[in-house]
């Protein structure tokens, strides 16, 4: 059926029957989806303009509305070609860009539900911004300037030891005589005014929350006093011209001007995010009162300009893991004279500060329970904690969940497919691509969606062989044993896509790699995995993984699924948190300090994990009981 | 007589009788003179190369060396034309430039006396270099290289609590693994690491102490190992150009674009110094660790660009009085990218950094007894106090103590008249200019003698009036009474120069403020001239003052002149300080904080005093008994 999605006029196709908040999100277009599409919330208002939908109403839903040809996109689903206006009110651009409404089976929190993941902090952005009318001076107080605004700080906010920065001392004269002695301070983190505005100007107080990925960048602009998301944007990050990985990146930064030039591609990044950030939500720059950004500690260093050429080197060493809050016009960021940024703690040289904002968002350290917190990717990311320990490791998965080092493994996108099943007779493999175009290629998700499917349905056994008298689809090809994924005549490429026993053996590298980090820091602790209260899986890739097939294939632990919780973006999220409370900012720097960094490189019991993993879903099969009972029956 | 000075050319006229180092002193070349002249130290050596002196011979001189010629020039007296010759050993090129080596009877204090009014501080110069050699990172050790720097400051330094600045922060990496992590560490105020280089480099640690004064900017560069100044240089500041006094300055900040051109004017000036003061010294700029900044309120303002408009207006505010420690070249000083610059705190729009400074040098805050301090001038500064309490003052003098607001008065300079003497028949005056040049008017200093003079001999009565039956020198000219001071035939002017009654008036006026100032502190603080335990007189015009002259008058109150000192430049000497040790600093801004402003304009004691101190040398005779004993003698 054909869709087409208005004011946008985009068009697309979905099958009858298929859930109409499912078709939209796979069009770029962010609907509120804030319940996850259980009907409850009531946000995601469409209406036809075209066509059928089979639909019931909603709960918050009014008769009249529904009559008019109001539905709830979670709701409806797809009967004819259609013809969908989804008003601005139904739209998620308060909400995270890269959060993974079209996700297969994840536990997606909810707004509410990811803050509830770290509470009892109070709300006193980086920036605070206070309305003040000072005495004016007299003969008998003739105090100078600063001497009167932090008298009057002090005595009436009880702001002690307050400094002046110097950009703001500079105008504070002309400031306080524009508007007879009226004033709006700026104060950074409790501890220096950075900024002093004429009359009350304390509402209009924004901040960046910038998650500083090695591909993306993602950026998002905060109302202080709410501490509400007004709008998000994402955009791949310039260094890619650079290297896909940190590794070639370190590498380029060695060269002459190198590291300039990769200091000025994220910054560039973040100047047209933060453009469009503006241009969207009409805030000026100069109320945007400062950033946070959570990054790798290579990503960190190569946005301030710090050395990172130990980073690759053993003993992978980082010029710094706690960074002063710098004037992030200094870094060439196109904010105000007056805004700082401040970057995220870092831990060490493979465990940088998204993952200490994620830790942070989490919550890990407040909870008595035990998290396992997973950022899965070419680098993968592992916390283990609680409010009393916190162990970490990176653990290099290679390139395979991001499709590298896979036959028609591509990166995510519209012509990438995604999910793939085999009927019962093992004749037939149905597949669909992220954008219901024709298929290109696979993408990461899509490989563990496929091996997943693969090893349920017998077509590979449990150490990784391809069985090739299980199905028609198996077969022996140029390069040894595979599986037809897309046969030539069905896909864009106009060759037979298809998975090889060697992109099999990849993901199992990969996926032994994530469980034996994991798995090692249990160890370190002493712990099983009845001993985790919850799994929490951040990150882009982590957020479209299908949750059922990452356990089947081993990725992931075989826990109680409730305990699985995605938080989508945990790098931006804690970023956020860190724009929202200067108690925050000290718990980031005491995560950072506390976390105990493992080296796996050359750790024996990793070593052994890994070799154990190597199995689908693992050599000792009680670790994994749920899905080989399930894959019996 | 004619005068040579080798190896330097210059030429000079002297009287026969004249005492060398006062010939020496006119000419600009700064001779050594520590026990000012008394014959006691023996460092103003020089060779008589052609001539003769009246000379007898040093206490330090050995009968070989006064046999080849040595002669020490406070023991000289001129006899014939001569040629003398002044080793570089003789020269004062690590001593004040300021210092008044040719003044009249001032007690003028070693550098050994100026730094015992301080003592009791410890050495701890803003600046501090640490050379460590840190153990190299390891797979057990690979701690960031930031954390490992501050632990093992902590650790062989016991220096807790340091940051590390953002700049230093960047080239870290490099900077630890040029020299096998063999480093030194600049340590900014013991709390900020603003520098690392590879090596040991302890040695190269200097700093520049500017006096930033109105019309002149001084700059002294310190080897801070001993804490000693290694070259003086000063320099008009470039500011002039935009007006003469601080009023002037400020309305041309008023401008656009005015502010930025009277930083830039200071800044210049600065600069050009810096640059004299390192090809002096073969001192490299990126070894001048930092600079201390001493100036008046209005000068602090416009280097450090700090909007200065309310300086000027009534209830006359200062942005501020206590300032952070800024980055030098981001004022565009040409220091290096480490450099700090640090700013004297000021006390009020009229009380700035450089009576800070003066105060700090003068250690009256550590002094049981009660020191005066006056810094006199066109604004008059003036302090009294001791540990315990400390009052201060402005007034405004006017400019007839720099020759302004005189028939015939001229700044200092080779041409103006400074010494007058009428014979004791009242019928000659004889007269000389500073440097001995054909007279073209009357410096500031000049009209003080001229004045004292008059009186002594009593062509000018107590109330101001030129007596003209006294002599012939006194007489009706356009302007009412005037003295002839040198006929037209004498001078360069080719007319009489003379001084009128209303220059006198003028006078009056001018120490009338200055006395009616520093008697209404004293009178605040319930105290009389004779609880003075000493008065100090700073500045460039007071080191030219003739003491006793300027008691008969009434500028200065009669006092046993034991307790009478000069120091030259307080705001250089305070400068200095600030750079030699942290505790000063502090002590500089608790001295800010501390020092009580009396508001001088509107204070009736202030204006009673004034009007009484409108005589020569006041109203109550019983306050200037020994001027008006000598007199009657």
């Amino acid at each position: 059926m054909k869709v087409k999605i208005l004011p946008d006029n985009i068009q697309l196709k979905a099958l009858p029957g298929e859930k109409l908040l499912e078709v939209i999100a796979r069009c770029h277009v962010l609907i509120d989806a804030g319940c996850a599409g259980s009907g409850v919330c009531g946000q995601c208002r469409v209406k036809i303009e075209k066509g059928e939908l089979v639909a019931s109403i909603g709960v918050k839903q009014s008769a009249e509305e529904y009559a008019q040809g109001w539905r709830q996109a979670c709701l409806s689903r797809v009967k004819t070609d259609l013809e969908i206006f989804i008003p601005q009110s139904s739209r998620l651009e308060h909400e995270f860009v890269s959060r993974p409404v079209s996700a297969a089976k994840g536990q997606f929190l909810t707004e509410a539900e990811i803050a509830g993941l770290n509470t009892g902090w109070e709300k006193k952005p980086l920036v605070q911004k206070f309305y003040l009318e000072l005495p004016r001076p007299s003969r008998q107080d003739n105090a100078s300037d600063s001497q009167r605004l932090l008298r009057e700080m002090r005595q009436q906010f009880a702001l002690q030891n307050l400094e002046i920065d110097f950009a703001a001392m500079k105008i504070l004269p002309a400031a306080l005589r524009k508007n007879d002695f009226k004033v709006t301070a700026s104060v950074w983190d409790g501890e220096k005014i950075i900024r002093i505005e004429p009359g009350n100007t304390a509402a209009k107080n924004y901040a960046l929350a910038i998650d500083l990925g090695t591909t993306t960048i993602c950026g998002q602009l905060l109302g202080l006093d709410q501490g509400q998301a007004l709008a998000t944007i994402s955009h791949f990050n310039q260094q890619k011209n650079f290297g896909a990985d940190v590794i070639s990146r370190i590498v380029h930064a060695a060269k002459a001007g190198g590291l300039c030039e990769l200091q000025d591609a994220s910054v560039n990044t973040i100047n047209q995010i933060i453009g469009q950030l503006l241009a969207k939500t009409g805030v000026q720059p100069e109320e945007v009162s400062f950033a946070t950004a959570a990054g790798n500690t290579t990503m960190t260093h190569l946005l301030l300009g710090l050395e990172p050429q130990a980073l690759r080197l053993s003993p992978y060493t980082p010029a710094a893991n706690i960074f002063p809050a710098l004037r992030a016009k200094e870094l060439g960021i196109k904010l105000a004279e007056h805004a700082y940024l401040f970057a995220a703690p870092c831990v060490a040289s493979y465990v940088g500060g998204d993952i200490v904002a994620g830790a942070l968002a989490a919550g890990i350290y407040k909870r008595k329970g035990i998290t396992l917190y997973l950022d899965i990717g070419t680098n993968g990311e592992i916390v283990l904690g609680n409010e009393e320990w916190m162990f970490c490791a990176s653990c290099s998965a290679g390139p395979a969940f991001e499709g590298g080092g896979i036959k028609f493994g591509i990166t995510a996108a519209e012509d990438a497919i995604e999910r793939f099943f085999v009927d019962d007779r093992k004749i037939h493999a149905a597949w669909q691509t992220i954008g219901n175009k024709p298929g290109r290629g696979i993408c990461g998700s899509g490989i563990i969606n496929i091996a997943a499917e693969l090893f349920r349905r017998g077509l590979v056994s449990r150490d990784g062989k391809i069985n090739l008298s299980s199905s028609p689809l198996a077969r022996i090809g140029k390069n040894g044993p595979e599986i037809l994924i897309a046969p030539a005549s069905e896909n864009a490429l106009q060759q037979d896509i298809v998975f090889t026993e060697a992109d099999l053996d990849n993901l199992l590298r990969a996926k032994a790699a994530m469980f034996a980090g994991y798995r090692t820091l249990l160890s370190q602790a002493g712990l099983g995995f009845n001993d985790l209260d919850q799994l929490i899986i951040a990150g882009n890739f982590g957020s479209y993984l299908d949750i059922e097939n990452a356990i089947t294939i081993g990725l992931l632990p075989d826990l109680d699924r409730a305990k699985i919780k995605f938080i989508g973006n945990g790098s931006l999220l804690g970023a956020r948190l860190l724009a929202l409370s200067g108690e925050l900012k000290k718990d980031a720097e005491t995560i950072s300090r506390l976390m105990n960094n493992i080296e796996l490189a050359d750790n024996q019991t990793f070593q052994d994990q890994y070799m154990a993993a190597m199995f689908l879903p693992h050599t000792d099969e009680k670790l994994f009981a749920s899905v080989l009972a399930e894959i019996d029956k």
